[in-house]
Order: structure tokens, then C-alpha cells, then sequence
């Protein structure tokens, strides 16, 4: 039995999400995967707790409030350095939020965790953004794991479909509805909302934020090839350099006629490959009935990748909430200690 | 850069496609996987042929009749013996098709090839659905790699999806149209052909064999639901257990029907959990619209895992031919010697 510490950075909701899922499976991994992950301790930017093993299990859930309050609890962001240093190293969990142009605060976390000798497994793209080379470059120099599938679309699986099941195939062109939101609301128009209808549908059901704006203007979907892109080409694409259409301009109208010749508008990130160029853009696209992706409705997401060898592979499905991206977090932390 | 031997068994259709797929990628896996795949020797039953690493580029695509007439082509099965122990070990590439019974020849090829500490990667069901466990055991006890994607739908990823992309969650139930043929029979049958129009049509474009007997009496697809619930649940369960219905006996008319009231007409395997029973079944089952696999048209495929914390996540595509099929043995090997 491996004994991995896990440490947890944030605790919003996708940090809950995290927490209650490793503590709902850990038997199940210790039975399935000969791996015993337990929480040695959760950091928030004021500060962070930590555990001995017994102790932990009882206090996860503790509010924000109580764990302040908690003897155990140490006030300022430096209180990290400790225990990255003092514990044998295992799996740093990000579930922050930071800055796309900065990267911080996950930036330094991300830093101070691969320093120590601590795998990653990140559901905070902002470091990602603006320091992938170099963190990719440390965790690889030190032999350690940077993972971050909760930033390329969650439980959808993309990256690992690229890197594993199509290995050794050339990837031509990828296509991806990787957006819940935007998907339905283009969904919903076409079934008759306005625009604005559609968006506060979307909000009444926690689909849409309460500022739709990443969302509904491509960025989270650049976002998100980006990753994909510098993970499976290796390029130095930047944030900047992709095309990006939004849809908060489209009307239903303008929806449902494309939807009455047949098509589908969907919002695709994609990449695409003309030998060593690699083009990316956000652009909003009718699809025909026969693309793979056509069927994708509501706030479901779809990939499409165009191999040379195995032709389309196409994924859908993976659910878009703070669970979804819980589940895609605990897959990253068991590939890094198992292998199939 | 590391040194990998290939010993090909089989010079078949789907080993011919892997060589030529080989020789065609051998230096991009050189520069991309830092790997470099060379072919150590061919055999067939009849007998084998070895090369010093230079000569066998230029003899890879001999006919047979030049391969066996070539000085260094040596007859009889049991030459493989020797060159397993004499090279340092890399992957025995299994392309030949072996009895469902008794799992020969296969079965012994592995064997021979797992106890001289080559992993291997098979194209030929024969032995995994006989042997499975005998087989997976002693790859495991010796650390070596058994793999078999091409055995479970090629080039549709079913194997490493359920394994890297869906680690950590429950697999409550699989879906699959895993036969090419059977789908392609329906699709087309619901289009205003009989059965035998269909098969006819399916037969003149090679798409079905001249015998289609195994794909559409479920055969095949029943093989490769055996080989995922065995390799995903570690269940002990037999080919003759599966519940198994044929599509030979239905009509045209009937499966129109069924698309008239809104229905498509899908030959299944069916893989489902509950609580600790797995139960398979290969169905003719309607799908409604908003099932994921009701668009899965012609000779594609698809599989559609229902799973715990990541909902619904729905593969589709693979190209079924023996390129596919050679590029998901590449796959295999590719898995055994990097890690993402």
C-alpha cells in the first residue's frame, strides 16, 4: 500500500467538491489501487491546517470559521513552506483561483510545491496560462507529475485521450464544444429563447455565472485549447495570439434560421494542424448533421480529434459541475501512482 | 533513447498494415517518444526470419514466398525459442488468429514470449478469451505488459478510457457498438435494404467477411465485452455465460418499424454492475434519441460508460480496418515503454 499526504489548496467549491469525493472513495482507492490517499492538511490564502492521520478524517468539513478558530490552525500564506518541507512529499491539490495574466497566487503554490518535491494536480488554470513552460520544465526536471485535467474540460477526458489512447497517431485538427454554458444557451436559442432569455434560464440553474462574460466571449474555451495545445504539440502558443469569436452578439433568431437549414451553430475551439503551423481560434460554427458534434446538446461537451491513423475519435459527455471536476482531480492523483 | 525489438507473429492482413505503419513512423517515435522500434524478426507458423537491425528495412515487405526463400529464414515453429533468449527483450507483437477454444497457436507464443521477459501487444483474441488470467498473471508477476486494444474495438478507445480516463470512478454500466459489420447491416437495413441486400453490399465492400457468421450472431461483440469486464472488473466470467442474441434473424421491415416510431435498431454489448454481480449480454436493443449511441451510424462504433461521479462519458469513431487495428498495437507499445 502506497501512503500518499494530500495537501488541498482552496476550499470553494470545487475544494469541497475534492474533499468529500476522497473521503467518500478512499477505501474503495486503498482496495482498488493500493494507494491510501489521506489530507495531511488544507491551505486558504489567509493561512492553512494540517493533520495528523487520525485527526484529519473528523474535521474536514469544518467551516471556514471553525478551522480558523481550530488550535491546529496557522494564520498567513508562508505556513505552507513547513510542511511541504517537514512531510514526506505526495500530491499538492489546487483548487484556487487565480489570475490568467499573473498566475497568483497558484503561481507560487505550484512553485513551492514542485520545489519540495510534490506532485500537482492543478484545477487552477491561471498558473497554467502564464507559466506552463517553466512549470512544466520543474516538475519534469525533478521527475514529478503537473497534472490538470479539471482545466481541460474536467470529466470530459481530453488530454488523456490524446496522449494516451491516441498515441503514436498524428493529431490533425481538433475540434471541441469544451464550454457547458455557452453550449446551452446556443442549445436553448435554438429551441426558442432569446439571448437574454436563454442566459437567464442558464443563471437560474447555476449553468451560467452571475458574470457570463469568460464564458459567453470564448475566453474559456481559448483558455482551454491553449492547455490543450501546449500539452499536445508543445508550442508556445500564447493566450493573445487565438482567434476568439464570442456569442453574446448572436441572436435566437439568428439560431433557430441556422437550426432551419439543418444545422447546429455550436461554439468550437479549435486547433488545427498544417505541418509544423498550429493554428487555434474560438469561432462559432454551423455544424452539419454529420458532425460528430451535432448532437451535443445543453451543457453537455464534446471533443473531436482527426487522427491519421485511427481517423475521428470523438468524446462527449463528462459532467460539468464542481463534482465533475472533483472526480477529474482524484483521476489525475491515481494516474500518477498507478499504471495501467 | 531506448532500443526496443519487435518480433511480429502473424504476416497477415493486420500484420502487414502494422509493419507498413511501423517503417512509416519509426523516427517520428524516435524524436516524439524518445523510442526507437526496431524489427527483430517475423514469424509465421511455418517458420521465422531474423535480422541485424540494418537488413530489416529492406526486407520487411517481402512477399512470403521471398521471405521464406531468404538465407536467413528458418523453418519450423520452434525457432521463435532461440531468439527470445538470445536479444534483450522488447514486445512480441501477436497478429495471428487463434481458436476461441484452445487459444492456440497464440497461446503458446505468448507463453514462450512472457516467460523470455518480453511484454507483448495481441491483435488475436484466441488466447485472452482461453487463458486470460493465466496470461495476465504472468505478465504481472514478471512486471511485463500484456495489451490487446486491437482485441477490444482497435482503434475505438475502450480499454484506456476505462482505465486512465475514468480512474477513480465507478463504472456502473458499459454500452457498446463494438462490431463494424452488424452496424452497418442495421444502418442500412433501416435505409430500405433486406438482410441479405444489406450483407450483400456489406460483402462487396469489404466489410463484412465472406463468413459472417461471428459478427452477426454476436460472437465478436460478445468476445469483446468478455475481454473489458474481465480486464476492467477482474471478473471470472466465460464466453459461454454471455447472453447472446443474433441480428441474422431479423428484417429489413422490422428494423424500419422501429425507425418509424423514432427508434434506432442497435446490436449491444451490454456490461452492467450491480452491486458486486457484472452481468454481459450482447441485445438488439432500440435506442431512443437522446441516447448517445443512436447517432453511431454505419460501419463506426462506439461505448458509452455510465459512471458514478463523471456521468455519462460516450467514445465514438476508430477506424475499423487493419490500419486501425495496426495503429491501436502501436498504441499498446507506445503505453508500455512512456508514461504522460
Amino acid at each position: 500500500m502506497k501512503e500518499v499526504p494530500v495537501i488541498l489548496i482552496g476550499k470553494g467549491k470545487v475544494g469541497q467538491a475534492f474533499l468529500h469525493l476522497l473521503i467518500e472513495k478512499r477505501s474503495i482507492f486503498r482496495g482498488k489501487y493500493q494507494v491510501d490517499f489521506f489530507l495531511q492538511g488544507i491551505f486558504r490564502s489567509s493561512g492553512g491546517a494540517l493533520w495528523r492521520r487520525k485527526e484529519a478524517q473528523e474535521v474536514f468539513f469544518f467551516p471556514d470559521e471553525q478551522l480558523e478558530s481550530a488550535e491546529y490552525w496557522q494564520a498567513g500564506f508562508n505556513f505552507l513552506d513547513a510542511p511541504l518541507k517537514k512531510y514526506s512529499p505526495g500530491v499538492v491539490v489546487l483548487a484556487t483561483a487565480s489570475l490568467l495574466e499573473t498566475g497568483e497566487p497558484g503561481l507560487s503554490y505550484i512553485r513551492k510545491a514542485l520545489a519540495s518535491g510534490w506532485h500537482v494536480v492543478s484545477a487552477d488554470k491561471g498558473p497554467l496560462v502564464s507559466h506552463f513552460r517553466e512549470l512544466v520544465t520543474a516538475a519534469k526536471t525533478r521527475g514529478l507529475s503537473l497534472k490538470y485535467s479539471a482545466c481541460t474540460a474536467a470529466a470530459l477526458p481530453t488530454v488523456d485521450v490524446a496522449l494516451t489512447s491516441l498515441a503514436g497517431t498524428e493529431i490533425i485538427k481538433i475540434e471541441g464544444i469544451l464550454n457547458g454554458t455557452t453550449n446551452y444557451l446556443l442549445t436553448r436559442m435554438g429551441e426558442g429563447l432569446s439571448y437574454e432569455e436563454a442566459l437567464e434560464e442558464a443563471k437560474n440553474k447555476g449553468i451560467a455565472e452571475p458574470d457570463p462574460t469568460r464564458d459567453v466571449e470564448g475566453w474559456d474555451t481559448a483558455v482551454k485549447i491553449l492547455l490543450l495545445a501546449r500539452t499536445i504539440y508543445g508550442v508556445e502558443v500564447k493566450l493573445e495570439d487565438i482567434e476568439r469569436e464570442g456569442m453574446s452578439g448572436i441572436s435566437g433568431e439568428e439560431v433557430r434560421q441556422i437550426a432551419g437549414r439543418g444545422r447546429a451553430l455550436k461554439l468550437l475551439g479549435l486547433i488545427s494542424r498544417d505541418q509544423r503551423k498550429i493554428s487555434l481560434s474560438v469561432k462559432l460554427v454551423p455544424l452539419s448533421k454529420n458532425h460528430p458534434l451535432f448532437f451535443v446538446q445543453g451543457a453537455e461537451k464534446g471533443i473531436c480529434f482527426t487522427t491519421d491513423t485511427m481517423s475521428l475519435v470523438t468524446v462527449i459527455g463528462g459532467k460539468s459541475d464542481p463534482r465533475g471536476a472533483a472526480a477529474a482531480m482524484i483521476k489525475d492523483m491515481i494516474n500518477i501512482f498507478t499504471r495501467f
